[in-house]
């Protein structure tokens, strides 16, 4: 039998520091626990621009499609600000998230009780929040057409359009479902109904596939709007949010940002299954690349090190594994690891990242 | 000389109760300070459509043209939510916006001294907050077209258009950037220049005129996820924050209810200055139509009392009254009157929303 494939792209920034770490935990795995990957790592973002001039070469894309899974850093940075839109970092991330197909974006929003005081809301707000937000990942305003600048009369417009036909609804609904029925089989969709027509439908699908085929669950609409509101004021009303990719990108990062634990939090892209009953997948860290700290030994692996305690539950059917590597982060906070963002004003010298990384292979 | 003219629409929920405060307040300065108004009353929201069929009369429409102020109270509600998109309540508020050009609106975020208790955010973080958001508001997804939801293939799309024009983006820079010199001089312009067209044009264009006619302003321009976080993170960053209608939408209800103030806090919706020299205007509170509490006597009628303060102040030329009339309302938190919103875990018998009015009355 061949060993699960899995594609490093640790991309700018922090992204190859925090990589390297996660590149330990791996190994551990295998030499402990038999559990082995065929590593194959490539570039992304910036760093593929650099040398190919484009931001994903299509090789890059041809491997991402044959893997098993695919672990990604961050992209982007300032040397890049003035490139062209065609070519920005970014769009090497969402080329991937395009043509894997990876609909379904879970981003946790959970506050690790070792760091609840380092939350800007108060404690009793956020203590053991654990929120899942479902962003759907390939449609809506990320890549609807017609797009770009244009000139009308004498001047120019700027034009995106927000698309979502109802098999996009209901296929990332049907994910977020799915999840809640693994959590407390409570869902919350967010849209703009009131004010979007693309709103009104993703409302409607939403609700009738919930009747129609998930009746156990119980499912309410908020506007996006109230939902950012309601996000501050007692996030702990929520378990599963479901939301379009703007929404999401916007509602999931005030969410992750409410926890505290930035630096901490893990995501999973997921698409269809494929032949080998495995998902197109995806996981990276919800922090950005962080340009200000990169190559400074101050980045926080742990998102990165839980981008691939998902990957073992979504992607490898190592849910066990999975639990023991959440179960070593939690025991390295507990016991006071500390790299700089988790630093509060008491002080004392801070981790490196391989410190941390080091510190959670000791707690394996 | 003729006074000057108000129309007032109440709407629907809370937005008769909390109106019907500030026509005592709006009595109190005809009588003490000769300050008349030539105030007229009207309907809008679900209150116009229960009448008219419609959510704004088209004689509502050409009386709001036609005055110098606009106070709205709130429109909307579960009566309404299974009405067709064209007569729903909010259709008239955003009819009102489009056709009086209402394309500035200025949603300012504080936080009161007596109630920074009452955030769900540590009190250091938002104790003094005092940020001013400026929301487009004639233009974005919210107007563009093509928008609807249309048949394609077998399935149904469901569609709406972002479109900024270079002038739309020009024209609401500059009340920005003339709000902030009237503060810190700090501007922060929020979109997705990395994923949407849309927002490269909105940074360009801001850009430009800053440099171009407003050098003493210091810009600075945020991806609008990490404007989310970083409202959440350390909100006194910020002073003055322009972005569009649809982002402006959500993060200005996000910093609001960081504030623990949303039952306090007015906004003003201003165009082009007319022929008199006064821009369109119209004002109302942030809060929504509350259905839940409406004709209970609960609700905080501050918001709603603020509001008409912004009309003294941008439409009517009266600072010192507007002066006045927030001192008031600062007097009456720091004397301890709380409405049922701004009661803590400590208890005790709320005022009224009359009593609330009245305690503001006296307090003048
Ligand atoms: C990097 C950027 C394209 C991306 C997005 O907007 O989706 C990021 O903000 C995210 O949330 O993953
Ligand atoms: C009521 C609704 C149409 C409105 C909006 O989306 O603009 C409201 O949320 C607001 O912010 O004033």
């Amino acid at each position: 039998m061949t060993n699960p494939s899995l594609l490093i792209l640790p991309g700018d920034g922090i992204g190859p520091e925090v990589m390297a770490e996660v590149r330990k935990v791996i190994d551990w795995f295998g030499a402990n626990q038999g559990l082995n990957f065929d590593v194959s790592e490539d570039l992304v973002g910036g760093a593929a621009y650099d040398v190919h001039g484009v931001p994903l070469h299509d090789d890059t894309m041809a491997k991402a499609l044959a893997v098993d899974a695919v672990l990604l850093g961050a992209v982007g940075g300032p040397k890049y600000d003035t490139l062209d839109f065609s070519v920005k970092p970014e769009r090497g991330l969402l080329r991937l998230r395009k043509e894997m197909d990876l609909f379904s974006n879970l981003r946790p929003a959970q506050c690790f009780d070792a760091l609840a005081d380092f939350s800007s809301l108060k404690k009793d707000v956020v203590a053991g929040l654990d929120i899942m937000i479902v962003r759907e990942l390939t449609s809506g305003v990320y890549f609807g057409e017609p797009r770009g600048i244009f000139e009308e009369g004498n001047e120019r417009v700027g034009i995106n359009t927000q698309r979502y036909t109802e098999s996009e609804i209901d296929r990332v609904a049907r994910s977020a479902f799915e999840l809640a029925r693994k959590r407390s089989g409570k869902v919350c969709s967010m849209e703009k109904a009131n004010v979007m027509e693309s709103g009104i439908l993703w409302r409607e699908v939403v609700q009738k596939v919930r009747d129609t085929d998930y009746p156990d669950i119980e499912l309410s609409h908020m506007y996006a709007d109230n939902g950012a509101m309601q996000l501050v004021r007692w996030p702990k009303q929520f378990d599963v949010i479901v939301t379009d990719n703007l929404f999401g990108d916007i509602l999931s990062d005030c969410a992750a940002m409410l926890t505290g634990s930035l630096g901490m939090l893990p995501s999973a892209s997921l698409g269809a299954p494929r032949a080998n009953g495995r998902p197109a997948a995806l996981y990276e860290p919800v922090h950005g690349s962080a340009p200000d700290i990169a190559g400074q030994g101050k980045a926080n692996p742990i998102a990165c090190v839980l981008s691939f305690a998902m990957a073992l539950r979504y992607s490898f059917d190592a849910g066990a594994a999975a639990d023991q590597l959440e179960a070593a982060v939690q025991k390295v906070l507990a016991d006071g690891a500390r790299t700089a963002d988790l630093m509060g004003a008491e002080g004392g010298t801070p981790l490196t990242t391989t410190q941390m990384g080091d510190a959670i292979i000791a707690a394996l």
